[in-house]
């Protein structure tokens, strides 16, 4: 039998995992910090929940895992974390609102393999259901701008409205059947630039005027105020134009920063209000590495019912983790502080181990009995920072011997010293 | 569409996440304070290598999720993480040794639902490859130990070893082609009590003689030593003796109670030495939260070269969660440890809110414009244990006003007494 994984997944070594999790762990604090609480949904959902037409769409439908339980079930591996929530709120209509909660998880699409994509990858969604207010668009830049802030990567906060954008593409008086088209390729400004954008207009048949007239709208420069001033002499009236208005206020009063951009649209269509995406500066990652947006009607419709005013943004763990890797290149292979290495004093060495444990020091100990070095060795191909040996001369003084493995530096300490020293 | 879960599967809402994670947090916290470093698999794996006959055997085969790719590959939903960790010590030669791993993740088995038994649950396992030595026993004993004193249940940690029942077995006499059959009798002593074991060691076709020596060494009643002292007396020469007797040192001497129990057999076939059970004292929870042992053949079998030791427990968090929330009555819905009621002053509002939440302290706050009694229902839904009232008068002093939503108590203070706060 051949080992191998499935195609288009992976494993997850301690270094990764080490990294990953204190990723997690951030996303986590930041969103229960904002209020949002924890949901677990399974990781197989009923198929037909999967395909309903108000979900993922055909594309998505496609690269769905398929499966059946032994009662012939029709079952799926999830593609997202939206739909079981949309699922979960409409199984549990006496759930407060607004309901807040996030959630990391595995999500899985059975798709080409090419460009880093995978079949399996994880997922950290965090939404709000039942609030149509403003404020809460404001909540998720915020919120995302605290996340980047905490992961220590320097992030671009893109904002746009598609209320707006169809406003504007009304101004400029492209055809409604057309409308959707115009908007994924005013999407791809950032990528390809102004140009190409006029380009790919041309090809798809607009006009020469309205092509004209779009560039001057997308194109608009400046400061946000300044982009919402010339915005408003273009229209008269924009519900869009003023949640933008309203958000950047908010956010403002919070002193966060944000870049309100008028080509900004994301693609899926089921986005009713404000879109947000994140960027970083100074990486290599240049995907956006959280994205969202208001969809307010996508969930009434899953549910053939109800209001459920929505907003959500979803962080790509891959990403992040690319980008936080690029800039914090130690790698440990180990979560502990200290290795042991008994020298002939196993019985002591293992109650001082112990004893360092109930600290809550992340202790390891040599029990296989090895020499020095390769005990040496071992501690220090797995990164980790001290040593502390423990010999007979040590347990004469009633001391121990701790080494930092980076700098060579040796000093002996009680027990009690050990535990209470700062840079455990 | 019908909107269900798949059968024998389960939404774990907020109340339950939040005392979940906290389950799992106080795992992964013990397994890293012992030096091990988290690994992560993926969900599904290659069909063949979940159906290899050194893994889970015909039964757990059975009711293994089958799935295949667009590449038509064969693929399954991993039954347990402990075949999914053989395959990657296999893909990664380089791995130093003793590798020590902890992986937190679902499994899935595609069978029936009575008994409170679910398709998908959530395993923690946590292992140590590469040390025959018997002190990586003893330390899964403290670690296990030192987990259930953290979680706050009261835990028995019954040992045995394997080697020793098949040393007792010949003592008594059993034929080998009856002693796992024998072996899965005597495991259920704990449960059905000596006469059941009796009868059905009779049902089995085992002499009346065998059954009388089985009993009493089964029944050898007294403190951990005095056993020790019985059986040595029966056995000329046992390794499994031994190794219990040096497992047992090591606990003395890191304080660490255990239960040595000659009946302990854990059903499966493929521990070679050490068994490790913890079931829980005053607890509905009647089941084993908790259970391993060393497997010292499995993976050189299944890699089909090579010698890995292994020592590996495996906590149940479903069972554990049970038994935690038997303790615990108290029920949050919420993580949120403030919330803001704006009064007529939401941009101050949201700005102390911000500056709360920067602090780490846990804000939600109204962003529907309700009134007070609203929002104190609310908050008083969700368990929420403070609200933050900011009025014009609050703001006029500079202040404020805390009110403690157990006693009502109210308090005035300034946001960075606020801040400050021992209790929050």
């Amino acid at each position: 039998m051949a080992l191998q994984l499935p195609k288009g997944t992976r494993d997850f070594k301690p270094e990764e995992m080490i990294v990953r999790n204190k990723i997690v762990d951030t996303l986590r604090e930041v969103f229960e910090i904002y209020g949002y609480a924890p949901l677990e949904t399974p990781t197989i959902e009923r198929f037909d929940l999967l395909s309903s037409k108000y979900t993922g769409g055909a594309e998505i439908l496609k690269e769905t895992f398929q499966l059946k339980d032994q009662g012939k079930r029709d079952l799926g591996l999830r593609y997202d974390l939206t739909v079981p929530m949309c699922r979960f709120i409409a199984m549990n209509p006496n759930l407060k609102m607004p309901f807040k909660r996030y959630q990391i998880g595995e999500v899985f699409r059975d798709g080409p393999v090419e460009n880093a994509r995978y079949r399996q990858f994880t997922q950290c969604d965090v939404d709000i259901i039942g609030c149509k207010e403003v404020t809460a668009d404001a909540e998720f830049v915020a919120l995302a701008n605290m996340a980047f802030n905490r992961l220590g990567l320097d992030s671009v906060i893109k904002i746009n409205n598609r209320k707006l954008l169809n406003d504007l593409l009304k101004y400029c008086k492209v055809p409604s059947s057309k409308a959707d088209d115009v908007i994924l390729t005013i999407d791809k400004l950032a990528k390809i630039g102004l140009e190409e954008v006029k380009k790919e207009l041309k090809q798809k048949k607009i006009s020469k005027n309205i092509i004209e007239k779009i560039t001057k709208v997308i194109n608009i420069q400046g400061l946000n105020e300044d982009k919402v001033a010339k915005l408003k002499k273009l229209l008269k009236k924009s519900e869009g134009l003023k949640e933008i208005e309203e958000t950047l206020d908010y956010l403002n009063l919070l002193k966060v920063g944000v870049d309100f951009d008028v080509s900004l649209a994301r693609g899926l269509s089921y986005y009713t209000g404000i879109v947000i995406e994140v960027i970083l500066r100074d990486s290599k990652v240049k995907s956006s590495v959280c994205a969202g947006g208001r969809y307010d009607k996508m969930i009434g419709s899953l549910l053939g019912r109800g209001q459920y005013p929505a907003v959500g943004i979803s962080f790509g763990l891959d990403r992040i983790y690319d980008a936080y890797i690029e800039k914090n290149k130690e790698v440990k292979k180990s979560v502990t502080q200290i290795f042991v290495i008994p020298i002939k004093t196993l019985n002591e060495s293992l109650k001082i181990a112990e004893e360092l444990r109930k600290n809550n020091i992340k202790v390891d100990i040599d029990l296989l009995n090895r020499g020095i070095s390769k005990n040496l060795q071992y501690a220090d191909s797995l990164g980790i920072p001290y040593v502390l040996f423990i010999g007979p001369n040590e347990l004469k003084s009633k001391k121990v011997k701790l080494r930092d493995m980076k700098s060579g530096e040796e000093e002996l300490l009680t027990v009690k010293e050990l535990i209470s020293l700062e840079k455990l």
